[in-house]
């Protein structure tokens, strides 16, 4: 920063505090900029004598009636299910999984162990739902994303045992740096890098990949030892590095690279105890103004208001108000009778569901005690790709182990990636039970000897999943454009939100901003 | 893994249960080693009747007495100062600290706040301190090393405006990737590489990097965004990737690659309330076993016995004793009186100490509300050149920000790395006042505006704390390994232990290993 910009800012925190400071810095593009909310600041009054049904008490509909509600707005929540939160879910003790076709789970879990089967994360840059948590009083702890002590496995890679992350990572760097050093030493990028570059790149990639003297890769600490540095004459040995050729023929850069998409860079956060505690946290807010078991049967929507049909405890019932804001999943929305435009009927099925699931079991904390992981994810090559392990009540004894997150179509590009639309390996097979067992394998080839102290699992597919019909609805293919587009229009007097009209979708911060927009689309057209 | 190897653990698992299993893949070489402790199995009354005097309420001299009273000894442990924990100190409201130069400060900080003023983290693979913990009831909490929202800071880059380290990390990757691929696509490493690793590796770096098509880095949303992902219409800008050129003339190496060194790489832990939880968890236990205020005076030993002399309250005592485990620094070790040989007695200052220092201030917690940084590390080239952000009590009103953390004589290799002997552009500083200006001229620097924040502000300069002398004894330098060959061998009935005597000097774990391989030792001389 310029000494005049210093000086500029220093007058401006002498002059008008901290918060004007921080706002001019904002303008000056010092700060971080992170998802802007569109959320106006309304008088308290602003929706006085005006009602709003939201359907959906999940993050984005909870969000909408908390904010409204305190520019004056009468809203009723319509839910389907008999708790908030939608996706936004944490399975424990007394849960029941339900499926469409019927498939009944009753989780048993001790010791306070849970799943968070929807969204299991927060990144510190999610500012928008981290100010909720703080809000509504939820406590957060850390989440652990990474550990290098969690493991990668492939049959390419070590005669197919398990090696630690730490190996994986710190070999390919040590690779990678000594071959880019020989191909500068041959003067092959003479043209790209001046001499000064040159040197201090060369000197960069010596430190990058702890190559020794000669720009050799011959191993590293980082990568971690077969005999730990102790105390006395012993010496410590280190892992014999990896063999380039298997670490490339293994490709392990789903796992490489997973901490380092930017939501899921560190500082991440869960809250305690589930991630449920934030729907509790709005529910408890909203009080009645959230109808439960209140499943929606018709939508009728115009330029002057909206009338919504639903059942309550089996008994028809309809609303009307001024607006809607409607948060169903875009799978029922295909399935639920309305008057809307054949565009908009249209782009609910404009979008790809993405069948994600969770396979979780309780188990003894085996992986704290042999291999020192706490929290964070390893990777595998199997039908279940990666096993996650809780970072919540860290070396106590039980605790629910992830033995499988992925989507049930093939994904290119990782979670969030474009669907084929083909099943998975995964997905492919044919029983519950075939999944368990499939599970299960993943566990046993990264810890061997131990997948047998697995127990009570819990399968989500939320594909069928009542009231979701699948996961996440896939906008980042081009294809779904046109229905993003067509969906951020108004019905009437009804406007859609949801995480699948941002560009954080399956993320909440997606649905709170998401929401935001909505009310700043409601409140303008109250304005003209 | 093998086929069979997995069946016969499975076998063993079977037959042997878990304990069994655990033992033969740790024999099997399946299992990440880490600092193996040499501590014997020793039987209750093994020690009956032998008296052991310890030098020492440091980690090392508090686990000798807890585990050599397991077998039977009698331990009595001298302390010099009024409080347990030697290194392992946490600064807190109430705290003074005092110089040998007679400097006082006094704390009063607010809300909890705390400085761990020496170790302040535990890496997960730091097995037997962890160990401690879990005996002594210590809670943890997850440390936060790395935020990849912290900020990196040089005049030479981003005209000297902070970035992300996100950015850093990310824009050096997309670099390093470009250039590797380019000198594939010139057949420079042909001779390297056959053509399906070849094939294999430009896809990876196309990953590693986040490579347009034609294999150029423009940008990744790993570095973050300018305009962030949010809802509505409105697409994400991503930062402009910083020059490259600025990049390796900035060299924020140190800074990137810290997180990756062994024993800072996460999972990483704290105890919840402050370091010395696990000081005061040993003292609890061990009870009036320790004395305090007692400093030694004199060390007489011989081949039967060892005497003592110390001052308690000002009066001179004498202590006897079978066998002494002395676990003073150095330092103090080299002003004390003794018989030992004049081999030894040169190996006290055969060490050359690292005079690392901390400043911490209290301050409201803006670098959480502006800039998403929960825990981590900002990196700077300025004379105090990282600032610590708090990782516990996230969220809260304030906190204790460590604004340097360093040795005040040149050192080569960062932290642990060799000291030139020369003072460093901060330890040169001839004030206390002008340590603490620049203190907060590196927050300024990271923060702009923001420094005037800073409050109450304490600096723990080891070198010049009493009992303490220094911080770390520099055992890597290859002329320390004569007086380390030197100190492994007992004087008459003395052992010395100490992080010093292990290869994880600084750490609590090779205080702990240090102590168990003295007990190893003195068992081994008993049973010959």
């Amino acid at each position: 920063m310029s000494l005049t910009r210093r000086v500029f800012l220093q007058r401006i925190a002498q002059i008008g505090g901290y918060s004007a400071a921080f706002a001019t810095m904002q303008a000056l593009g010092l700060m971080p900029a992170v998802g802007q909310s569109p959320l106006p600041q309304l008088p308290a009054d602003f929706g006085k004598g005006k009602k709003i049904i939201i359907l959906g008490a999940g993050i984005a509909g909870m969000t909408a009636a908390y904010e409204l509600r305190k520019a004056g707005f009468d809203c009723t929540i319509l839910e389907a299910r008999n708790r908030p939160g939608g996706r936004n879910w944490t399975v424990r003790d007394g849960t029941k999984v339900e499926f469409t076709d019927g498939t009944i789970q009753n989780c048993d879990w001790q010791d306070g162990g849970y799943l968070n089967a929807g969204p299991a994360r927060i990144p510190s840059i999610h500012t928008h739902i981290l100010g909720y948590c703080q809000e509504l009083g939820v406590r957060l702890e850390v989440e652990v994303n990474t550990s290098r002590s969690a493991l990668m496995q492939s049959p390419k890679l070590n005669h197919g045992d398990p090696v630690q992350q730490r190996q994986v990572v710190h070999d390919t760097r040590g690779y990678l740096a000594e071959l880019l050093s020989k191909a500068i030493n041959k003067h092959t990028l003479d043209h790209e890098l001046s001499k000064e570059e040159t040197a201090r790149l060369l000197e960069f990639l010596q430190n990058f990949g702890d190559l020794n003297k000669d720009g050799r890769y011959t191993g590293t600490p980082r990568a971690g030892f077969i005999t730990g540095p102790g105390a006395g004459p012993v010496n410590p040995v280190l892992h014999k590095p990896l063999n380039f050729s298997e670490l490339l023929a293994a490709d392990m850069s789903t796992g490489e690279f997973y901490e380092e998409q930017i939501d899921w860079q560190a500082t991440m956060f869960q809250p305690i105890g589930g991630m449920d505690r934030i729907a509790y946290g709005f529910a408890n807010s909203l009080g009645d103004m959230i109808h439960y078991e209140c499943p929606v049967t018709e939508i009728t929507t115009s330029g002057q208001s909206v009338t919504v049909a639903y059942t309550k405890s089996g008994t028809p019932q309809t609303i009307s108000a001024d607006f809607c804001i409607c948060t169903l999943p875009l799978p029922i929305l295909a399935k639920t009778k309305n008057n809307f435009s054949p565009e908009t009927q249209q782009a609910f099925t404009g979008m790809p569901m993405v069948p994600l699931y969770k396979i979780a079991w309780q188990s003894p904390r085996f992986w704290e005690k042999e291999n020192n992981i706490y929290g964070g994810i390893s990777f595998l090559k199997d039908k279940v790709d990666l096993v996650w392990y809780p970072t919540d009540k860290l070396f106590s004894p039980t605790g629910v182990l992830v033995a499988g997150f992925n989507s049930e179509q093939e994904l290119i590009g990782g979670l969030g990636g474009t669907t084929t639309g083909k099943l998975s390996s995964f997905g492919a097979l044919p029983t519950i039970e075939a999944k368990f067992e499939a599970s299960r394998q993943a566990v046993e080839l990264l810890h061997p000897g131990r997948s047998h102290l697995l127990t009570k699992p819990i399968y989500v597919a939320w594909a069928k999943i009542p009231y979701s019909l699948g996961c996440l609805a896939n906008n980042f293919v081009s294809g779904s454009a046109p229905a993003y587009a067509q969906l951020e229009k108004p019905e009437g007097k009804t406007y859609f939100a949801g995480d699948y009209l941002s560009h954080l979708v399956a993320w909440q911060e997606g649905a709170v901003l998401s929401a935001h927009h909505a009310i700043e689309r409601i409140a303008k057209q109250m304005q003209t």
